[in-house]
């Protein structure tokens, strides 16, 4: 059976494109590797597959008695739920390190970067030193683009840009940033959509001092699109809360353009915010200046507040 | 303050030159980087730092308040004890993924090959494109050399062939097989020594379901040179495994010549070692045929056999 490459659950654009295109560089090395997915696409991801002729990649959401790679994360909690039934064989990514282990050495490379498809990059060019099929190309750009916010996010790095420009050339994209207004478009789209949908289209559950916090990310054109839905998601992220025995669920909206977040919060220990941010919620929520990464400017200020 | 860059503790030739070869590689990126150590060298490291030219590195346990880097491992229990207090800035390794996480992204590079010698002569060469210095290249060769014991042990890759030649050259070495056996006549020097000394020469200890197991290994060119220490071995093995409340203590004697261990054990349950290897325990010793590896031919079975 072939080795199932694995983004994160409730999968974004890079863990998608990731999967993708890792298992072509895999092939490419002579491992029979298929990409998938643990869950629903969003809508950027939809456009970005369809602009590059791809299929959404199988739903794999058990990987028991089963070879399989990961990709975009290292952390149980966002892994299958059997992780550890099956064999892990790699990890690419680029977030912090996980809670992940194994009992055989393994290929992990991570990366403080932007983007998987940034560490991707390197690993195509400078370490395997394969060639990047043109869609497959497509694909990485995209998932830079997607994950540094046009590179404006605080994650972005100089590696990042240079990836973006070099893969831009494979890909025949004349006018990268035209196509990520077009992505950031896609992916602002909120209208008709249940707020449970949106609270879990982009979703991390964290273990922050032995507590579960779960954190959702909404990135939009502007925060008009949501102002009557509030209500609904603050509801929603009760039910969230209590279903999961969280301690806090937080809701990320964040406008891309005025380039800040106003943080929804669900949370048995409103101070908690406070003690983050050193701002405190009004009511149930609270405008973050330049916070634009969960990654690099949500999770390491709330694990600090929780004592992780 | 320079970031400090360690290998395990009970350091062995890998973890000390990998931590001079990344600390060289790191200055050649521009980052303030020193090696250091967490443990005596042992009498083939001595060797090799003697033969090129370099002074021991620095004596470290403790990284509070200090940014640093890990080589050759990503264990808590193989890191200084308050490597949570300090802030981790890059994993090189060749082992299983351990347990230490980040609260941020950070560079992590681990290859299932041979050596750290290794993952560094790509890093060099392929991902970073830096000369390898000729006396930091003669480091890294014989960290090969020693870790896959001349390229008999199951863990050698044909990367790690093509790697120690590549450096050889760059070295200047012409005979490497030589150069090999003198490291592994003073790697087998124990004449004289304390058999505690002896014990925690290349030492581990692991967490195996919940127990703390610890695994030493001598590598011998003959047998003959520890054939009237045995007991004097067991006795100190016995008092490691009360001091530590480990539940067990193994003692890896490998014969590099003829291929294979003798297995001291001292240890809570017996059984496990049949269970492991499929060979009972004649006594407080087993001998294991072409097992010459800990990290994959020791730890693996063992970890299974403990239920981990």
């Amino acid at each position: 059976m072939s080795v199932i490459i694995l983004g994160h659950k409730s999968p974004d654009t890079d863990s998608v494109t990731a999967a993708i295109a890792f298992a072509e560089l895999q092939k490419a090395l002579g491992v029979d590797a298929v990409p998938g997915r643990q869950g629903e696409l969003n809508p950027e991801t939809a456009l970005v597959l369809e602009k590059f002729g791809y299929a959404a990649p199988e739903l794999v959401t058990d990987v028991s008695g089963r070879k399989y790679m990961l990709v975009d994360h290292s952390d149980i909690k966002q892994a299958p739920d059997n992780w550890d039934q099956g064999e892990l064989m790699a990890i690419v990514d680029h977030h912090k390190i996980g809670d992940i282990t194994t009992g055989n050495p393994i290929f992990f490379c991570a990366m403080p970067v932007g983007c998987t498809g940034t560490v991707l990059y390197k690993l195509y060019t400078d370490l395997y030193k394969k060639p990047i099929p043109e869609k497959v190309a497509g694909l990485m750009l995209s998932a830079i683009l997607s994950d540094t916010v046009l590179f404006k996010s605080a994650t972005c790095t100089p590696d990042d840009k240079a990836a973006a420009e070099a893969l831009a050339k494979i890909a025949g994209i004349s006018d990268m940033m035209a196509w990520g207004m077009e992505m950031a478009k896609a992916k602002s789209a909120v209208e008709g959509v249940a707020p449970r949908d949106l609270i879990f289209r982009d979703y991390k559950d964290f273990d922050m001092g032995g507590k579960t916090v779960g954190i959702g990310q909404l990135e939009l054109v502007s925060l008009d699109l949501v102002a009557d839905m509030k209500d609904a998601l603050y509801a929603e992220m009760e039910k969230v809360k209590a279903e999961g025995n969280r301690h806090s669920v937080f809701l990320m909206l964040t406008d891309i353009m005025k380039e800040g977040t106003e943080l929804l919060a669900a949370t048995d220990d409103p101070g908690v915010v406070d003690k983050a941010f050193g701002t405190a919620l009004q009511g149930r929520s609270v405008w973050l200046d330049g916070v634009m990464s969960r990654k690099k400017q949500m999770v390491p200020p709330l694990q600090k507040a929780f004592g992780a």
